[in-house]
């Protein structure tokens, strides 16, 4: 196959770029870029891709579409919305890592984004929660979930498929790595700001809040407004997502255990840990979302910490494995990454 | 005054000996250790204390007693319950950083501390929360709290003198910089460890979670176990305590943000930020515990963040602020530090 | 006394502002800034100041001259060498932390700042290496040492005043934190981009290389171009130089030994430390540059390891320093820092 | 192809382990480990490597020959001598990462490692410089060189290789992060001592200079003992070498460039990126050793920085290098690595 990249600049498209190369099923990576006027190449984007000369290309649709089979859209939010019209309008597949078609209501949207919502589109968009909303080969459009919703949704998938919990109690206290955020240069991603420091953002506004409580009232009728917390780490990469809830009386460890072993058992890249509670550093560098939990008898209340790296699962990784569940390919192509960490 | 600093060779003891040769009240500070055997000088104990001369002597507590005013003991958890027993017998003032003394009920102390209580003395103790226990001058044995306590006693401190919160509802999620756990080499200090990581450690295990209990029930009789967990961020110095609690109907953010106003104003080392939320690096090197909320109307939760420096307001700094409230001084004596950060 | 801060909103104006505050022989830090153009606070200046009403004025040169007793200049270069005409026209007292007047030769100056030099002064200004060049009461004018200049010098001091070493065999290897460069946003700044990484910057080309060269032959007419080398740590504060230098023939460790010895005995910030490596932590927070040595008889080259706290030594500190020599002060009034470090 | 790897706890054991799983003629990756006395798993080593199943063996020479086609040793220096003296005796292929046969004089080996030097198989092992001595198919031991010797010797090659540098004037200020020491639990890997910190560490002592001399003198028999200086980063994965050598007079940068691109080129995982200086970031994740130059007319000095991962190009990466070399593999089999990176 041959797959078209939109946007590579970004840190999601860097990390796609690297991943769709080792992909077996796609030939080849072709890369456009909506701000380029003439052919660069990726050794010109990154100073680390010495010698590389994969050409860039500006961006044109209808060149894309005849020369690819699927497009990927790493593209902001806002501008992808413009960007991905014709695809949708002729049902060309695409994966879309961007938050514009995520929303089902466009109001949310621009209460969330402020911005202008996508025209249309946004009822044939898919949202991709890829380990456990697998896509139908006839999807032809997938939002690709933000890196919080990710980890969050994974977490509390068990909490909110069982009557053991009270939905109205739900914390999530949520931390990312600095590569969570844009690579655009504001205050609080300087240097001297970040290291030695926590800070708490965008407290009770972030974006990926809507696509959260959306994803879980379709799991249960009866959720109700979580409250968010997002705070920005010391580290470049990862996320992890610490929530609490309150148990319901006369359930005990054991049942909620054997929730989380059930409701996650089967999905791919989720690894639960039970009561070993997981940290960040042994997911970086891979597509797993790693799930523990601490239960508190003393005031019956249940820990789930999740964690994730924020780009891979938390993006690209997860947008490849949508990619692979369109078009019928093992579920892990292209993510058996040897996490070469320590 | 002549004060008596013991154990220097720990992160608490290291900054006490900085803050008290600042204390324009003390003209001495005699160090001792019950590690040596034989006189030895800050500079073989400090590789950085270049030159310093200044002597660290054999612990021996009638000496001690004879040659100083006060003692500060910044020994460990179980150390220090054997070596205070011949002050607390005499009524010698004494400061007392480790955990020994804190806890009134000597079983609640074994079951968090998995050590043997003190054989006596937890009666005489006085719990030195110091922004809101002002000891009187007449306290002979003063227990510091916990860093972990500090940052979160104060936080709480509204919610628990008022009627508009539920308070079966409260959730701490607690980070800390890595010199809140001691200097031992272990697994979990090494840097390839804690580094581009974040961790939960001792989830609902944490030997702070009595003393918070403790003061909380004594500020207020209906308070129900707390959910309190501990992070270990990959940063040196500075905790964040991020709180939530449940607003009763009917009750406003206007009243809420009236409430910690007065609750914190006579605080002398609290600064509520009111919704502009701290972050660590604004306290790390002075004695301010900052304290801000945000309200989520959605779901009827108040969160509170509270940040302090965790070895001077969280351990050295709070240890002068009670040496100064048991010998008359003003309240800032020795801790208007110049915050030389950026 | 009271003094001005010209500049308060980099970071060399923050800590001098905190230093000052401590200073016994200040009595009013009046603070100032070109940019303002109307009274605003600390507070509205640093987020973490909280409460501070210290006032920050519009700048305007004879206010401040009828105001105050001496004048601190924290702005940029460039933009300093045009505030500081009045200043040096009517002999007032200036310590200017800019590099405007450090150089003697206007056309060196525009070399290497790529900035028009100052019209006039240059020959007023004193090169203030505090603690080798004791300044005159007499002096009005101060150019206050760059830090990697202050780091450089202090351990070449030695070499360069003495015949045992090849003069044109100097190599400074020089690594400095994050808040050594402005707090301008860019790539170079960005978390994501400084955090896991070591980069050189500005090969031959740093604007502190003439500076050290001045003061060189100054102190030796035989000094040759040294090499000297900058490199971004991922770290916020202190500078380590590294540096070498081809020993004669025939001299043996014990005479350089008694060289640094001898040469660094009287500079009353430097710390020598024989053949213990001094390494970053123990000098930041603190007005000390600490040097240590080590010779490698198989190639006869001594490696000399010098560090400071770029801003304290290197900015601030050694501004106060060189005040207090100014007016005659005690060397290390305002300057004994408790480091309240670990 | 089955192959054995001896000593998984390690970092280069547990990097080489997921090497060798993604190598196209890897079938089967046996491991071993001389401190188990029963078999356990890679999940039981760890903790991240959750649902690992695959086996760890207790060490057996006769069924680690029998059962395998060729061993990799990830055992540290000293224990390596003695475990792989039967197959030397075989003449069974081995890939050493360990130090224990890169030295042929074995009184330099224990002069530099304080340890007993091999009783044997010294002058069988050849130094398995990737980049630059392929190894023949005849080859049954190989030495993998040392982290800071590869990127030292890699940016050194070219000097050593002309007539245009003064030899006896080479410098290196070599700079790593903590993975390159071992796991073992140290004052100075303890997270405090380590972030915002740098410290020289075993000045003019690492084992890896004697490697270093030797492969220096087989490359131009007028080699001069160099000086070299580690620095400990508070990073967990990189080296830089930053080198300098005095160029002979008439010598220009534009020969200097080509002399590099020259002896660069047919190194196959070694980029030259001229006066673009590379940095750690870049090869993080990768094979790559990238090397830029700067030449100071001024000085008529040469600086060359070298940059490699030391877990991958330092350790593991280049181990794979040579086994692919000792069997007539692609040289790049295994080590085509998408830098997961951003």
């Amino acid at each position: 196959m041959k797959v078209a990249l939109i946007g590579l600049s970004g840190y999601a498209g860097k990390v796609l770029y690297q991943l769709l190369g080792g992909h077996s099923r796609v030939n080849q990576v072709n890369i456009y870029d909506h701000n380029v006027d003439e052919v660069t190449t990726v050794a010109d984007t990154y100073k680390g891709m010495i010698g590389n000369r994969d050409r860039v290309y500006p961006y044109d649709y209808s060149e894309i579409m005849n020369k690819n089979d699927a497009a990927f859209f790493a593209t902001p939010a806002g501008v992808t919305s413009k960007l991905a019209q014709p695809f949708i309008h002729e049902g060309f597949p695409v994966i879309d890592l961007s938050g514009d078609y995520r929303l089902t209501d466009p109001q949310t949207y621009e209460d969330w984004y402020h911005k202008p919502a996508a025209v249309s589109g946004l009822d044939e968009a898919e949202y991709g929660i890829a380990d456990f909303n697998h896509l139908a080969s006839t999807t032809n459009y997938v939002a690709n979930p933000g890196c919080y919703a990710t980890a969050t949704l994974t977490g509390l998938k068990p909490v909110f498929n069982s009557d053991m919990f009270s939905l109205d109690s739900v914390i999530v206290d949520a931390k990312s790595g600095t590569s969570g955020a844009c690579k655009r240069l504001t205050e609080s991603s300087h240097f001297t700001n970040v290291n030695e420091n926590l800070s708490v953002y965008k407290p009770n506004q972030h974006q990926h809040i809507p696509e959260i409580m959306q994803q879980l009232v379709e799991w249960n009728h009866e959720a109700k407004p979580i409250q968010f917390t997002t705070s920005l780490l010391p580290i470049s990469r990862g996320i992890m997502a610490t929530m609490y809830v309150k148990v319901k009386p006369d359930v005990g460890i054991s049942e909620i255990d054997e929730l989380f072993e059930a409701e996650l058992a089967d999905a791919p890249f989720t690894r639960f840990t039970g009561t070993e509670l997981p940290d960040i550093k042994e997911v970086v560098g891979t597509n797993f979302c790693d799930v523990g939990i601490a239960y508190n008898e003393t005031n019956q209340t249940l820990m789930i910490v999740s964690v994730i790296d924020n780009l891979i699962k938390g993006a690209s990784g997860q947008a490849v494995q949508n990619f692979n569940q369109m078009f019928g390919f093992a579920e892990d192509e292209g993510l058996k990454l040897a996490q070469v960490t320590v």
